[in-house]
């Protein structure tokens, strides 16, 4: 790796776990959405996760504060791959966390169909559609579905769960309308959504979505997560899952 | 009509807009459901308007205070439909409301295609699934898919409103999976969506989607509209769209 690369990164504490977590605004920082990925998700105690769309590892490394389960990261991005798995050792997680760099949509060649107990994945937000993109390609390829689509998305991670297994993601709610329509006509029933909005009076800018396997079609519709009180604090659920991301269940 | 039926029905006030309903325990008696789709619905100041489902007309009379346009309303069983055009005498909207009875999946048949510029509809909310029924049977087919299914709905609803026509609905959140999929199946697109929760820390038991004919696929994730305060009490909002369903645009 360039030394000129390193330079731009630093360490960051991942919220208030004892965790540590490699970072570049240049090529890749959390945000939000990760964290409220990782404390949404169902989950096993046990078995095998996958986190898609891993980027520097953020939501496996989360995931551990809830779990013994064996979790992998994918990243197709040689860059983000290494710093997830600096960060992995940084954390002494080698035990719990394997990174993969690679493209997930060819991942069940190598694994086989229906191997992971639960998926995750945080994926590009943005539709290409022919448009400029004015962003360094570290960000192009983490924002922008460049190297895969959302319909690939929902496909590899069908492919990928076992019958029954679940599926998490977060996205933009604009997008609501093909992530059940996808996710619905490749086997995955959405059981749970929760929708975040900045404040309570706020159109909602980001939506959890967890659909099973082959489930039976009956959505429950979670209590709307608010970020923000009127006065421009965080609200206590955000601030307690910026605490404690640990123990529990999922939100 | 027998007058042992009529013994049942009451005359109502409904809301504060000097407008009354004829309603029945026995037989239909409209919910908050019906008041927050008249206040949430797309609709034009002119031109023709649709209400599947009708009822007791609930919807067509509380639209009559937001617009100016024609207002038909169906209804399968010729009891409520028999009440909704008595209450529409009631209230001497005879030259803005018509109700028809009859079969909604019939009447593209009588009507032609793409006629109307906005449909409104509360569907039933169960589907059968062979299950008992334990409602007599006028609220078993105002409650049950027993007459018409989802899919029958969305389906008359696309073949009756015209292109770049909205199509709105309210339903329980359960089935939010299903009603997406069949919208966009019948090229209805799913633009705006807001949850009802009873309080803020509540799954949402309520979800109003308006669709647009032959819209491109990105949807709005309104506020949640909360129902009570943390006192029992009332919203504002609530106390306003029950205060004045009139006036200005959908919630």
């Amino acid at each position: 790796m360039d030394e000129n690369e390193k330079k731009s990164e630093r360490i960051d504490d991942l919220l208030s776990h004892n965790l540590r977590i490699i970072q570049s605004d240049e090529v890749f920082s959390f945000s939000m959405d990760a964290v409220l990925l990782a404390r949404f998700a169902g989950i096993p105690q046990r078995g095998k996760i996958l986190d898609l769309c891993t980027g520097n590892g953020v939501v496996p490394l989360l995931l551990t504060t809830r779990t013994k389960a064996s979790i992998e990261g994918i990243e197709i991005q040689p860059r983000l791959a290494d710093m997830a798995r600096r960060s992995v050792s940084l954390n002494g997680l080698e035990a719990a966390i394997q990174i993969r760099e690679g493209d997930l949509r060819e991942l069940v060649h190598i694994t086989g169909h229906g191997v992971y107990d639960a998926i995750t994945v945080n994926p590009p937000y943005m539709p290409l559609n022919g448009s400029d993109i004015k962003l360094n390609p570290h960000q192009a390829i983490a924002r922008h579905e460049v190297n895969c689509t959302l319909e690939e998305v929902i496909q590899a991670s069908t492919r990928l769960v076992r019958n029954g297994g679940k599926v998490s993601m977060v996205h933009r709610p604009q997008r609501l309308g093909e992530i059940i329509t996808l996710m619905r006509n490749h086997s995955l029933e959405p059981k749970r959504i929760r929708f975040v909005h900045p404040r309570v009076h706020m159109e909602a800018n980001m939506v959890l979505v967890e659909a099973l396997r082959d489930g039976k079609p009956e959505v429950r519709l979670l209590p709307p997560l608010i970020v923000y009180q009127e006065n421009g604090n965080y609200t206590q659920e955000i601030r307690d899952i910026y605490g404690e991301v640990s123990k529990g269940d999922s939100v």
